[in-house]
C-alpha cells in the first residue's frame, strides 16, 4: 500500500496556501460595490478550512521523504486538488458561470494554458482578473519547481539530462524540492517586477501591468480585455516579446548569472536553438506580411514577432486575428506551438531540447550511413546522450501524438469540427491557450463549447503539464501492484 | 572521387532488362490492331541499345564489389533510370500521355504506389495494362531484394534489426544481392501464380486473373478497370485479401518455411502484431459499416476487409470509395495506411516493426519510472535493442514526418486544396496509391494535378521507396567529400 499521509499533508499546506492567496482579490475588490470581495473572503474561508483539514488529519505522520510513487501521485494530487478549491470564487461569484466552467478556468490558470470560458471579460471585476493572474503566477514557479526538482529525479521526458545541473546536491526530494522553489521565488518576483516596471513605461496603467507582468512570466497568456494585447501600445507588445522571452529560458541559468557565471547562459544550445526557431518563424511571418499581405514593414514586424513569441513560448496573448493570415501563416503559428520553449522554464509543448535530441539521432544516423561498421552515439551538449534519455523521449513523443490523437478524435465524437478538435487538443496538450478556427481561435473563447468537451480538455491540460508519463504512470498495473 | 563505372555497368544491366521486358506487351498487342505492339517493340529497341551502351562503356572496369558509397549511388541511380525507361512506351503509345504524364506512372509502377494519371482505363490496351503491371511486379521484387541484402548493412532506418537472419554469410554486396534475389524469385513466382489461379477460380479472365495477381503480390495496386475491384466477385475481393496479406509478410519467412522450418514464420512477432492492428481496423470499420451506416453484415465484413487490407498493405486497390464511409472511417484508413506492413516484403510506409520500437521504447521507459534508480533498455524479440537500431528509427521518423510536411507545403504552395496535399503527400511517400478527397481518392486519378505536382510526387515516391535515408545520405557534404 502506498502512504497517503504525506501526500495529504502537503497537498493541505498548498489548499492553506492558495486559500491564503485569494485574500488578495478580497481586498482589492474592497472599495467596488459590484466587485467580488464576499465571494472571495468565503471561498477564501472555505479553502483554508480544507486546507488546515487535510493538514491536520494527516500531521501526525512524520514526513520522511516521499518515495517514487508517492512522488508521482503527490505531483497529480496537487494539479488535481489546487484548481478543485481555486474555481470555487469564480463560480460562487458576481458573473455567474457553471462550475464546469470555473473548473475548466482554474486549471487553464494553474496549468498556465491561458484558454478561457469567459466571452466578456470587461465585465469581470479587478478581483477576478487578478484571481486569474494569480492562478497563473502561481502556476508558473510551480511548474519550474516540478521541472527542476522532480521531474529529472523521476527520469520523466528525458528530464535526467538536467539532473546534475546546479542542483547536484542529492537530497530528499521535498527539502530539494523547497531549496530550489527558494532561489527560483527571487528571480521569479524580479523578473515579475521589471516586466510590471516596463509594461508601466509602456504606457499600461498600474493594475493591467502587474496582472499581465504575471501572465507574462507565468507565460500563461490571460488577458484582462477581450481583444487581449491589441488594447495596448506597439511599445507594449514589444515589452512583452521580451519578457515572454526571458522567461521561456531555463531559469537555472539566472540562478548561476546571478552567481557570477554567465557562461552557462551564453553557451546553453537550448537557448541558441530556441531563439534561432523564433528567429526564423519571425522572419518569415513578417516577409509573408509585407510581401503577400502587402503590410507596411513596422506593425508587419511587430505582429509577426509578437504573435510568434506568444505561441512558441506558450504564452498565447494575441494581437492580431492571425487566423486571417492565409493558411501558410497558421501553419507556421500551429508547428512553433508544438516545438515550445525551453526546459526548466515555465514554458510548455513538446520543448526545444526533446527536438535537438531527436535532431542528434538524426545526424548520428547520417554519420552512421556513412561508414557503417562504425559506431555513433547521438550528441547533445557535447556528451553522449545515455540510451535511457533518448528512449524516454522516444516516448514522450509517441505519448505526446497519442495523446493528442485521442483527445482530437473524444472531441470529433463530440461534434466538434475538426479544425477545433484537432487545434483545441494541442492548445491543451500544450498548454498554448488559443486554438485556431472562428470558435476558439485568438478571436474566440471556449465558453461554446459542450461541457464534456471541457472536462477532457482540463484534463488534457493537466497531462500535457505534468509532461505526460508523470500522469500515465498511475494508469499502469505495476505502479499500484509495485 | 567516386568511381561511377561499376555503378553504371549494373545500371546498364537493369536497363538492358527492362528493356527486354518490353518484348511480351509487344507480342500481346500483336493480335490487336489499336494496340501499341510497335510502339512497345520500338521502345524495348531503343531501351536495350541504351542499357547496352551504358554496359559497354563501363565494362572494362571489373566489379570488385561497391563501397557504401557506390552502394547508395547505385540505388538512387536505379530507382531513378528504371522509369525513365520505363516511361517511353507509355509516352509514345496510342493514348497521348506527356512525358511527365508517362513518368510519374512508370515511377508510381516501379515503385509499387498505384497512383495512376489514366483517367479512362477502359481505352489503354492489353499490351499497356500488362506492361503497367510488369513495371509493379519487377518494381515488388527489386525492393524486397534492396530489403534483404542493401539496406541491412547500410543500416538505413533500422532495417540492420534484420542483418543476421537467414542470409548471415556476409559476402560482397553484389554477390549477396544475386544469391538472395534467387532465393525470393521462386518465392515470388509461386505466390504470383496461386493468386493468379484463385483469381481465375473466382471468376476473373485469364488476362486479368495474371495481372492482378502481378500487382496484388507487388502490393502494388495498378488496376485494369476504372471502378478497381469493384469490377470483380466477392469471392475475388476475398481472394484478394488473402494475397496482399502474404503479399505483406516477411519473406524471409517464407524461404524458412520452404527449408522446413515453420517456427520463425508462425512466432514473428511484427507478423503477429500486423495481423492483429489489421484485425482491429477491419472490425472498427465493419462495425462502423454496420451499426452507423446500417449495411448487412456480410458486404460491411467484405468491404472493411478489403479495403482496410488495401491500404494498411499500401496495395491501394480500391472496392468502394471510403471517402464517403464518413470522417471517423477515413481516419482510421489514413492512419494504417501510415503504418504499413512487414519489413522484408514488398510493403512500404513505416511499416510495423518501427512502431513496435517505439512501444518498446514506451515500455522500457514506464519501467524506468517506477524505479528510476534502475536502468532499462527497450526489448525487441526478446533481444535488447542496440542504440544505434533506436537512432535509426528515430531519425527514419523524424524524416518521414519532415518529408511529409516538406511535400505537403509545396503542393498546397502550388495551389493544391488541404486535403489533397496531405493525402498525396501521404499516399506517395508510403507508396500506398490512392489519396482522400474527390480528386485523388478512390474515385478518383492523379490526371488533373499540375506537372509541377506530378514532379514532386514522383520524387515523393522514390525516396519514401527507398526508404528516405537512402536517398538523403546524397545530399550531404560529407557523402562527396568523404
Ligand atoms: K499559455
Ligand atoms: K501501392
Amino acid at each position: 500500500m502506498i502512504s497517503l499521509r504525506p501526500i495529504g499533508y502537503v497537498v493541505g499546506l498548498l489548499v492553506l496556501a492558495l486559500g491564503a492567496a485569494m485574500l488578495l482579490p478580497a481586498l482589492i475588490d474592497l472599495p467596488t460595490e459590484a466587485g467580488a470581495s464576499g465571494t472571495f473572503a468565503l471561498s477564501s474561508v472555505v479553502t483554508m478550512m480544507a486546507g488546515l483539514t487535510l493538514i491536520l488529519s494527516c500531521a501526525n505522520s512524520r514526513t520522511r521523504g516521499l518515495d517514487i510513487r508517492q512522488t508521482f501521485l503527490l505531483t497529480v494530487a496537487c494539479w488535481l486538488s489546487l484548481p478543485i478549491f481555486g474555481a470555487i470564487p469564480l463560480w460562487t461569484g458576481p458573473v455567474p458561470v457553471s462550475y464546469t466552467d470555473a473548473f475548466f478556468e482554474a486549471m487553464s490558470g494553474l496549468t498556465t494554458t491561458g484558454s478561457t470560458i469567459y466571452s466578456d471579460l470587461d465585465q469581470l471585476s479587478r478581483g477576478t482578473l487578478l484571481w486569474r493572474a494569480l492562478l497563473q503566477w502561481m502556476g508558473g514557479v510551480g511548474i519550474i519547481v516540478f521541472a527542476l526538482a522532480f521531474l529529472p529525479m523521476l527520469k520523466v521526458g528525458g528530464m535526467q539530462l538536467f539532473r546534475s545541473e546546479a542542483f547536484d546536491t542529492f537530497g530528499k526530494i521535498l527539502p530539494r524540492a523547497a531549496e530550489i522553489a527558494g532561489s527560483i521565488s527571487g528571480i521569479y518576483l524580479v523578473l515579475t517586477l521589471a516586466c510590471a516596471l516596463s509594461y508601466g513605461a509602456a504606457g499600461m496603467g498600474l493594475f493591467d501591468a502587474i496582472t499581465h507582468a504575471m501572465t507574462t512570466v507565468a507565460t500563461g497568456g490571460f488577458a484582462n480585455y477581450n481583444n487581449s494585447f491589441a488594447a495596448f501600445t506597439p511599445a507594449a507588445e514589444y515589452m512583452a516579446a521580451i519578457f515572454m522571452i526571458l522567461a521561456s529560458l531555463p531559469f537555472v541559468r539566472y540562478i548561476q548569472l546571478v552567481a557570477g557565471a554567465h557562461q552557462p547562459l551564453f553557451h546553453d544550445s537550448q537557448i541558441r536553438a530556441f531563439l534561432a526557431i523564433l528567429a526564423g518563424a519571425v522572419l518569415v511571418l513578417a516577409l509573408w506580411q509585407t510581401a503577400v499581405s502587402e503590410q507596411p514593414t513596422e506593425p508587419a514586424f511587430r505582429k509577426a514577432l509578437f504573435n510568434a513569441t506568444s505561441i512558441m513560448t506558450g504564452t498565447g496573448y494575441a494581437s492580431a486575428n492571425y487566423n486571417l493570415w492565409g493558411s501558410f501563416p497558421v501553419a507556421v503559428i500551429f508547428l512553433i506551438g508544438l516545438i515550445g520553449g525551453c526546459a526548466g522554464s515555465t514554458c510548455c509543448s513538446v520543448k526545444v531540447f526533446r527536438f535537438q535530441l531527436l535532431f542528434a539521432a538524426l545526424v548520428s544516423q547520417i554519420r552512421q550511413l556513412h561508414s557503417p561498421s562504425g559506431v555513433f552515439r547521438p550528441r547533445y551538449e557535447g556528451r553522449t546522450v545515455a540510451d535511457d534519455v533518448m528512449s524516454s523521449v522516444v516516448a514522450f513523443f509517441v505519448m505526446f501524438m497519442l495523446t493528442l490523437g485521442v483527445v482530437t478524435a473524444i472531441l470529433g465524437l463530440m461534434g466538434l469540427d475538426m479544425i477545433t478538435a484537432l487545434s483545441g487538443a494541442a492548445t491543451a496538450v500544450a498548454n498554448i491557450g488559443p486554438g485556431l478556427g472562428p470558435e476558439i481561435g485568438p478571436a474566440g473563447n471556449f465558453a461554446g463549447l459542450p461541457d464534456q468537451a471541457k472536462w477532457v480538455l482540463a484534463m488534457a491540460m493537466l497531462i500535457g503539464r505534468l509532461e505526460l508519463m508523470s500522469v500515465y504512470v498511475l494508469f499502469t498495473v505495476a505502479f499500484w501492484r509495485g
